[in-house]
């Protein structure tokens, strides 16, 4: 019989309810359901996540994504997260997780919401998942993009950018829309999700948004480019979420000598480049092998540059 | 002792779970969870909503909310609402929640979400529940309103706006986005939401988005107003969602004489109206008192025009 490493049975979903004003943290069944009628989260995707990669047992980037979800918490006026019971949820997590005989590499996603209408509480939630096999292919074999235009322009000098992107503290100009929450990664991914679906349907893996000639970030990641020692990412801020993967891929890279530059990126800059690259979480890197239907040109130091990325994930 | 109508105990919200594919339509007790942690309007806010009023023991607009629910669905790629099952299962919630003695005037919200990830199918279900005494309060008294910037631009010409709208049937040109969900309700309200709360803080009832001079519409209301015999409205499509109530207000006063036009409508234009009223299908109609704290007049024909809006419904 063939060894078929996809067909050994998977542990099922663990899931820990986080209680954000700092009260219990207990196990929910997956089997059961989890959230009432009026939590705002399914009632008008008001809420906030974060996605974590559990690799060799250990949480990824955690520092990162803990104050990113404090940012995006702080956008929202969500009350804001307590991260060590997050972190200690997540261990607990991962003790359930790790229980199972065939537990591996796995995501663990925080879920902040507004919570109930009729209590006014926040409520809060974290899953231990596998990562889905689709995911493992896409990192191995990269995927074939195409681009398109978000739909909308968000306008320029928006309040949160800085406190997402932890820059240019104090230059924050007049705001066109003070309450807006570009900056937060928001449960309102819906319109992203739309645009995967469209790529799929189309015959792509994923979508780069750009304006136009303007590259903008992937529908769920960071664009990363390489060419000779340098790598390029367009400038995050306005409509491009700050990436925790590509931040801890520039730090960890910036020491070893590659020159690293948060820049305005066109998509003559992604034709010309040596090699182009999603980033995110749980999938950590996946090269853009076609854009638009065009080949682009397979590195010769695929292997460095994949090295590279996961080490900086500690 | 003084008779307190606000003190009345009010029914539990009603819940019925609808299966979307035509499957059993059973009541959910609103005490104990509803939905599955892998829930898509949960985890992505990606499903559609329609809220409709129950007055004096009827459903109003019912078609226009069933139409406007079904294009929904098929800009977001959801299965085809049955729209005989909705009803159904509304009358069923109906039934349960005017058995309780202090039954009233309430609101009905259907939901579709995509659905749970881990059965790739569709969940759908509906809350029959009271109407909360601050829209009672601004329906009377009317609303200070802010106007603001949406913080972001729709670009011209998506589709599925001719899907929402009913018009230009055949006339959509080169899509900027070809999966983009504007002119859908959907779930991802949390932008819309942020809003309201930053209106709230700084001392008003409401926004009014508004795209430099160009009025578009309210945060959860569309903005009509009235002048002599004339009632304008700002043309649904692009970053304006077509409004039920408005469409039925706009139907009958036709009929009855009054000359009603969807047009792009200026600040100065609202400044110079007879009245300007918000308009969506709870709270039916409330009228802005001050706009961007200048007062806007109160009309002489207030009564006329409320009994027009009123008898509209149905």
């Amino acid at each position: 019989m063939v060894f078929e490493p996809d067909r050994l049975p998977v542990p099922a979903p663990v899931i820990m309810i986080v209680e954000p004003y700092g009260g219990s943290i207990r196990q929910q069944n997956p089997n059961l359901p989890m959230v009432f009628w009026d939590d705002a989260a399914l009632t008008r995707g008001d809420g906030i996540f974060e996605t974590l990669l559990i690799r060799e047992g250990r949480i990824c980037n955690l520092e990162r994504h803990g104050a990113r979800f404090k940012a995006s918490a702080a956008l929202l006026g969500l009350p804001e997260p307590i991260l060590a019971d997050w972190e200690k949820a997540t261990h607990m997590a991962l003790e359930a997780w790790f229980s199972h005989p065939h537990a591996g590499e796995a995501s663990c996603t925080w879920t902040l919401s507004r919570g109930r209408a009729s209590t006014g509480l926040a409520s809060g939630w974290l899953v231990v998942q596998p990562i889905s096999a689709e995911k493992i292919r896409q990192r191995e074999q990269g995927v074939s993009v195409m681009t398109s235009s978000r739909g909308y322009t968000v306008e320029d000098y928006l309040p949160g950018i800085d406190v997402a992107t932890g820059e240019a503290k104090g230059k924050i100009p007049k705001n066109p829309a003070p309450w807006m929450t570009v900056g937060a990664k928001t449960l309102a991914y819906a319109a992203n999700m739309a645009a995967l679906r469209y790529a799929n349907a189309n015959g792509f893996d994923d979508v780069i948004f750009t304006d136009g000639e303007r590259v903008l970030e992937g529908a769920t990641s960071t664009v990363v480019s390489f060419k000779g020692d340098k790598l390029r990412t367009p400038t995050p801020g306005g409509d491009i979420l700050p990436g925790t993967t590509q931040a801890a891929l520039f730090e960890y890279a910036s020491a070893k000598g590659w020159r690293c530059k948060a820049r305005e990126l066109s998509l003559d800059h992604l034709y010309g480049a040596d090699s182009v690259w999603l980033v995110s979480s749980v999938r950590i890197a996946t090269r853009v092998t076609k854009l638009d239907g065009q080949k682009l040109p397979k590195p010769n130091n695929e292997k460095e540059i994949r090295a590279l990325i996961n080490k900086a994930l500690g």
